[in-house]
């Protein structure tokens, strides 16, 4: 312990393709995506822990003295490469310490819990609680489905474990430092963990993309690293128009057993998509003929209007998808849908003035906009 | 032949589902489409034959005498019930009369060249050729996909063999006549022949579905009447944006032959909306409940988006949908696409305000708005 600043950054996740036919045993393919989560963790002398994440509010403070004492018996578990799941008491009492109702669902106020459950799951148990000051900065919108709390609990955790000795990144280039397999692996348990604070029953994808990086594809559970696949330019468009996953999903449930003989072959249509996509992925990255990139393009704008059909569409996203095509790119709403993100795929050699353009538009529609960004990059990173 | 004059209209014909989809072997279903295509026939004394068909152009005065010493020899079978289709000869002998290019597919002119053929192939044998005067009226817009050369020829056929006895119409109301089905079934035969001259290699649906009026599904070259169908009110809107059926068909074929994979699950969806719908038509022809009109309004929604999937929507096809659905109404287009018409199924119910509001945007968009015609309703008729 002996550094007196780390400094991390994880990547948001982004769906390809195959949300909601993931709900009925199809394969998605997700994937990094380079707007990340920064954190700044500094040893202090205050003997407390101040956290501070501007972008959504948060800042708190906590007197390590009163967190040792009442939360001492609770953590006495030797189990920092293998973590314990938060028991609901130890969920309940952290709420209670922090004044928060503990029925509380407020995903902020929840990621100020899973940070000080982590925290005392790593150090607790050493009776050498660091005192800590932690600034966080998010570029992913949160609440958009991209990931931003996964991308909070792996930063936090590669934090936590390597300020713990835990974990010992290696220096990859002037700037950068990074983990091995086997640190990755227990970063993204305790990120895990974290993700359950926050969100109950996460499905793990997340914190797995955001840990790896590179891209996934999952099917009934099951989840799978592809490799080999290339990085590909995006442009993110947020609609900020909110909606409702849960909602979506079960207005495509509805549909989806009214009409069952017209959307089962619907969801074969997307999981052809989806495998045409890993091999294009695949072909792209081994060959680079830009004709693999072609089809990924004419792939998004298909499975968006698979998507429309499916009824989790919504006019600002097709206005995105439209203006796209406009501009002669291609693209989809990406995640839940009836509003949030949609991602435009842009190809190498993209005019400059043509995506400023395309950027102006969408600039002018309300969006927002993170013009070039990237799927399939590196995931948790060290900033040296 | 006592008559003086005989008064005919036919209807036209729109595909309610399974265009397209129907060139890769699947189902689908079109109905009669009540715009009419009138006929007036006249006996004069001028002995010649007189065609007015001013919509589109049609202007034409042919001497009997002229006719008979050029044809007489050409049309001696005696095969009034059962027509004979037009050798090459023939037609090429009428196009010289009529002066036209021997390579002439423009359909008006073909047209005129079909009505000589019928009319010679009725009246030649018996070398009692009629003073005529006919008058010709569409309500069905031209080259739209809606089967107006086929109402003509069905209109026409009737006439002419209601004037030469070979079929007899029965009185069925104050102001109509109807014939047998037997008499239909001639009627159809010329009709068809009809369509062979104008179009060539016509799939005998449209004069099928203007003789008898109601529905037809029809599959691999297959027609079955579909009985025990209602009648449905229908807006039609033409966007009158021209296209090309040929090239639509095309560029599908392409594209499904490059995504197999995705558009076969494609073709089972649009295969699964055709049988829903005509389970749907039976039903709310049998149940009167109009919750299978509403699952009418879905399919036709749905059966939309599929077709842009396939690549043979238009923007303002989109716009006629997108209008239909803000004022509470689902509709598609029909036909090849690609600009074309949309129609709108109107709920007997539909608030007239509303339909009037409707209209009016369409009016502002530059579009031809029928209001309200029907689908499924009487196939030829005499006016009395």
């Amino acid at each position: 312990m002996g550094v007196e600043e780390i400094s991390i950054s994880a990547p948001g996740k982004v769906i390809l393709h195959g949300e909601h036919a993931v709900v009925y045993g199809k394969a998605a393919i997700a994937g990094s995506l380079d707007l990340r989560f920064h954190l700044n963790l500094k040893k202090t002398r205050d003997v407390s822990i101040a956290l501070a994440l501007p972008d959504i509010g948060i800042s708190q403070r906590v007197e390590l003295s009163a967190l040792q004492s009442q939360f001492y018996s609770m953590f006495q578990s030797e189990s920092q490469r293998e973590p314990v799941p938060a028991s609901d008491d130890v969920i309940a009492a952290l709420k209670n310490f922090l004044h928060l109702d503990k029925d509380s669902h407020d995903t902020k106020q929840l990621a100020v819990v899973a940070f000080l459950y982590i925290y005392c799951s790593i150090f607790m148990v050493k009776r050498e609680l660091p005192s800590i000051c932690v600034e966080m900065k998010s570029e992913i919108p949160v609440g958009a489905g991209l990931g931003s709390s996964a991308a909070f609990s792996v930063a936090l955790s590669a934090a936590l474990l390597q300020l713990a000795g835990v974990v010992t990144s290696e220096q990859i280039s002037d700037s950068l430092a990074a983990w091995s397999a086997t640190d990755l692996d227990i970063i993204n348990k305790w990120a895990f963990i974290g993700e359950k604070v926050i969100h109950g029953q996460p499905s793990g994808i997340d914190n797995s993309i955001s840990t790896y990086g590179g891209a996934l594809r999952f099917q009934n559970g099951e989840k799978t690293r592809l490799d080999r696949i290339p990085t590909l330019s995006l442009m993110l468009v947020n609609t900020q128009v909110p909606r409702s996953t849960k909602k979506l999903i079960s207005d495509f449930r509805h549909k989806y057993n009214t009409y069952k003989e017209i959307f089962e072959p619907v969801l074969s249509s997307v999981e052809a998509i989806t495998e045409k996509a890993q091999l294009s992925l695949q072909l792209f990255k081994e060959t680079s003929d830009t004709s693999h990139h072609d089809t990924l393009g004419d792939l998004m704008d298909m499975n968006h209007q698979f998507l429309n059909l499916m009824g989790v569409g919504h006019s600002s996203l097709d206005q995105i998808v439209a203006t796209a095509c406009d501009h002669g790119f291609h693209g989809k709403l990406t995640g839940a849908g009836g509003g949030g993100c949609a991602i435009i795929l842009l190809p190498s050699d993209a005019d400059a003035v043509v995506l400023e353009k395309m950027k102006a538009k969408f600039d002018s529609l309300g969006f927002q906009v993170f013009p070039k960004t990237s799927f399939g990059g590196r995931g948790v990173m060290q900033h040296l």
